[in-house]
């Protein structure tokens, strides 16, 4: 039955030599790894304006200028993406170019930092979009947790289904998106430039503002980069791509950025020129489209569009961190069941994590997670500082044609984005320490992690240990609780193995029945030795262990290997189960924990 | 650690052979048990004036012709259980009764019923007494909930240490509530006679009162009876008393009818002596001793041991559940588990159920059980009724001397107990019906658990079936993941078992795979046979299992046996567990569930 909703839910199972076909286009790429980016859009500005409005309205002009370094940030990034893309065209993005540049531990920061930031980008905008939609039907508000919950698990069945099935559902809201708001963008240009809008609603860009500070003007900076979270995406996912991947990859990023710029710039200059102040009633967006079109149709699809891609920038999370996971893992640095396609070939474990861990957050936040935007504006800018420095690395050692200026281009970058990460520690530390507290041990884990998996494979390699120890004979302990037809069977299987010696045990609890049953064993035992272990505690496990430990240590002498033989009931039905004692379950897992010890189960199938 | 806690809550694990010094004396015995009987007359004269107040106050005086009538019960019902003690010096009560002389299904109806109204002793007494305590400190009342749950959990760890340690402590509350009851009617009996209480405040004895009806009299009658809950716990305790069992048990039975008539006439008398009306604030025993002692140290002492002793009638349910479960247990009605003794000799199975179920109730109740009273009266006069027509059955099969009047008590004991309990479904249905879709259900799973049992006992005995089929010869299957010490090992283990043949199975998911293996194992394989088997879904345990139904087809031709070798890494600590892909345990599942296939475990012990 489970199998059945699975195959209904998810599709069925691909062949691996279907992978080339779930390869990405451009038009799909751009859809898909773009949603977190294009969605910030809508509250980026916001952001810079909360700062500066606790100055006075007056300040409003900054937004200019500081929407200009915004960009200069955003055009930095983008560029140095490019380069890394063409770098890297196997993909890994932060991790990757950390690790091979600035070593394993920068690596593991940015590695651990994006993963962490992934669940925070699906939870943060699942939240967000989940507003958007209780917003316009407050009746549907208390159900916020359980709609966005909702929300996670509809992505996390797209995206088990597969990347491209996936990508073409994903495609329309994310293009209807952009188209929306190029057109509130375009009329909203036209009615200023035909002078429909009066000039004296907002104060002239240069007016002297009392109180204003550079720590202010960081602060809002810092605020308004929040808007490029999830520039990386396309750099972490170039594998996704057709050939030629790096080309493909490449100009998407590029098309990306413009389009960010575009909305980005033109959403602030109308928020500067119509003198919005934001409320919380409604957001920046909001009030433009509403004095733009009023309430109408068009006002209604900009609010709708918003939700969606919202909702769907969450899924940028999935198609990143479960790559970014499968470089982990090869690095033996979490465990390896990341590396295990799933049916449909996504990376399923992947998802399913991502899903669980960001439903946690969802649910422990009850849907409330703006307080983590800052957080997870730290955990994206933190990464890009690293990748950006281990480009600069990369270029001073390699000084390929033209490294000046592509150093250029990521020195800028490195530096800006160093700048953005501390002003959030220096102006919104008590949102963002968790970070120099879960980072570190994160990476403590990851290390515990590696040092397991490379010890394992020490151990199991035939070239470095010596041989193993030739097995001289065997041993054979059967355990026996009665003379029925499950221990004829034992017996009869332990005799076909011609072993060295068999021993049957057992284990009466009283005097008397010690008795009874040696007497009936010379009867039927078929000259088997036996050993009674008289247990008066009617501990079974305890002098069990006892007895094979005596066993094992003269077996050992003569290199002689000790095998158990358990036989073990299968009932017909599962619920049966609860009417047999589960000794023979105990006694393997106690085994298989002691050394040197083999443990055959001879099942016993109940017909009825 | 966790061996620790429980040897400092349970104490040492006691020898099989020292059960006979856990045996109960009769002093002991009587507070062990009665406690659940004599607590209920804190509510039972209560639950006659509720229903008589419901028409008018002169119609107090019907609760002394009630009392008369409970108290001929009370005689019927001791008498009866006398005459079972004797006759069933085993234990067993209702439940062997009713089977022996019945038949199977009666006794199944009388030992469900009594299974389940143990439970419902723990959660009501454990409450009722809880609610005595908060009553006194309200301050606590909102933590009602956790305090009962508390009290439950120590009694339960008191039964976990064994009957008479238990018992030592339980034994002074017991007599303390006797004794302050006994002060309590010896003041107010002297007070009356001396002239000291007003005769005007009661309607005299047969003072006519308008709107009195049969019905309304039978009601009252069924509820004063639930005071009688409890009166057979002895009888099926016997098997807990000092030799000679049976006459201390009988002893102990008529000590405690005699204390429980006293104190239930007395409790009436004085109630309707002292015009005592119910009301919500305080019970019927605190308005009498708040009359005759004021609120003083008396009144204190009198509610203390009020409160004490109802939660310590659970007790009760804990000396009386595990004993009738494992007779149920020994007739195949209910998994064998029960029938197991604890390291202190208790049947620690049947405590911990008892514990948990009535943790539940009073967890879904919230602590306000009293409306399982009705519930919990039909399910204790249903075995009464049952028992005692078994007993009238025994008498006219068997007719020993003096069987005419033995017949005459338990005939008149069988009449009332049906009449209570066909009251309590005409008048409280209600709250009784659950009863007769509860049981039913409860019977039903009863049947199939012995029916499963019949099933399996049938197919293990020796006598009755064909001989095993020989095994013939070994075929050794070993699924190999790669070239490691862990295969070696496995590899050198199969070798040594002389099999008739060994295959390797290698399962790759992609076709180049496949020859670098194949061409791998030519080199190391020791010659042992290689088969490859391409999994293009990625699946492992799929393709394994149809090569081991195509091996085992043809084995099953020559007799011979399949053996599945599968290694089994065993990390040192627990957490790496989640580092390693659980394939062996998922491949042992379900190969244990196919028939005829032998799993053998070869454990891998990592060092590090």
């Amino acid at each position: 039955m489970f199998a059945t909703i699975k195959r209904i839910l998810i599709g069925r199972p691909l062949k691996s030599t279907e992978l080339g076909e779930q390869k990405l286009n451009k038009k799909k790429a751009l859809a898909i790894l773009s949603s977190d980016a294009l969605s910030s859009v809508a509250y980026g500005p916001e952001q810079i304006l909360l700062v500066l409005v606790t100055v006075s309205m007056s300040a409003f002009w900054y937004s200019i200028p500081i929407a200009v370094g915004v960009l200069i940030l955003l055009t930095a990034l983008i560029l140095s993406y490019r380069q890394i893309i063409f770098a890297y065209p196997h993909g890994g993005g932060a991790y990757v170019v950390s690790k091979e540049n600035l070593g394993k531990y920068p690596g593991l920061i940015a590695g651990s930092s994006l993963l962490v930031d992934y669940i925070l980008t699906v939870a943060v905008s699942v939240s967000a979009g989940t507003d958007a939609i209780t917003s316009a039907f407050p009746g549907l508000h208390e159900y916020n947790v359980p709609i966005a919950v909702c929300f996670v698990i509809l992505i996390t069945i797209l995206n088990l289904r597969g990347v491209t099935e996936s990508a073409s559902i994903l495609a329309y809201p994310v293009y209807l998106f952009v188209l929306a708001l190029f057109i509130l963008i375009g009329v909203g240009l036209f009615d200023i430039l035909s002078g429909g809008v009066s000039p004296e609603r907002h104060a002239p860009i240069g007016t002297p503002v009392a109180g204003i500070s550079l720590f202010l003007l960081l602060k809002a900076f810092a605020s308004g980069s929040s808007a490029l979270t999830g520039v990386e995406a396309i750099s972490n996912a170039i594998p996704n791509f057709k050939t030629p991947a790096p080309n493909n990859a490449s100009k998407t990023l590029m098309a990306m950025g413009i389009l960010l710029a575009i909305l980005f710039s033109g959403i602030v200059f109308l928020a500067y020129y119509y003198g919005v102040t934001p409320i919380e009633e409604a957001t920046v967006v909001s009030q433009i489209a509403e004095q733009t079109f009023g309430r109408g149709f068009l006002y209604y699809a900009i609010q709708g569009t918003t939700a969606l891609i919202l909702v769907l920038a969450a899924n940028t999370g999935y198609t990143a961190f479960p790559l970014l996971a499968v470089n982990l893992a090869k690095d033996k640095f979490i465990p390896r069941m990341f590396m295990i396609r799933g049916d449909r070939l996504g990376y399923s474990n992947g998802i399913i994590i991502l899903a669980i861990l960001s439903i946690v957050l969802i649910v422990a936040f009850h849907g409330k997670t703006e307080q983590l935007i800052p957080l997870y504006a730290v955990g994206v800018f933190l990464p890009f500082t690293l990748s950006q420095s281990g480009m600069m690395v990369k270029w001073m050692r390699q000084k390929p044609e033209g490294w000046v200026a592509k150093l250029l281009t990521n020195t800028i970058g490195a530096i800006i984005s160093l700048i953005v990460t501390l002003m959030f520690f220096l102006t919104k530390f008590n949102q963002v320490w968790t970070v120099l507290v879960f980072l570190p041990l994160i990476i403590l884990l990851f290390r515990k992690i590696n040092k397991h998996y490379e010890a394992v494979g020490e151990q199991l390699r035939l070239t470095t240990c010596e041989p193993a120890i030739p097995i001289e004979g065997n041993v054979i302990i059967l355990p026996v609780a009665g003379i029925t037809h499950v221990v004829e069977h034992s017996l009869n299987y332990a005799k076909s193995l011609g072993a060295n010696q068999i021993i049957a045990v057992y284990i009466p609890f009283e005097r008397e029945d010690e008795a009874v049953f040696e007497e009936k064993w010379k009867k039927w035992g078929q000259e088997v030795r036996l050993v009674t272990l008289l247990s008066p505690y009617r501990s079974i496990i305890q002098p069990l262990m006892k007895f094979i430990d005596t066993v094992e240590r003269k077996a050992k002498e003569a290199n002689y290997q000790v095998t158990v033989i358990i036989p073990q009931f299968i009932p017909k039905k599962g619920w049966h189960h609860f009417l047999h004692n589960q000794t023979s379950f105990y006694i393997r897992a106690r085994m298989l924990y002691r050394k040197d010890v083999i443990v055959t189960t001879v099942p016993y199938h109940l017909k009825k």
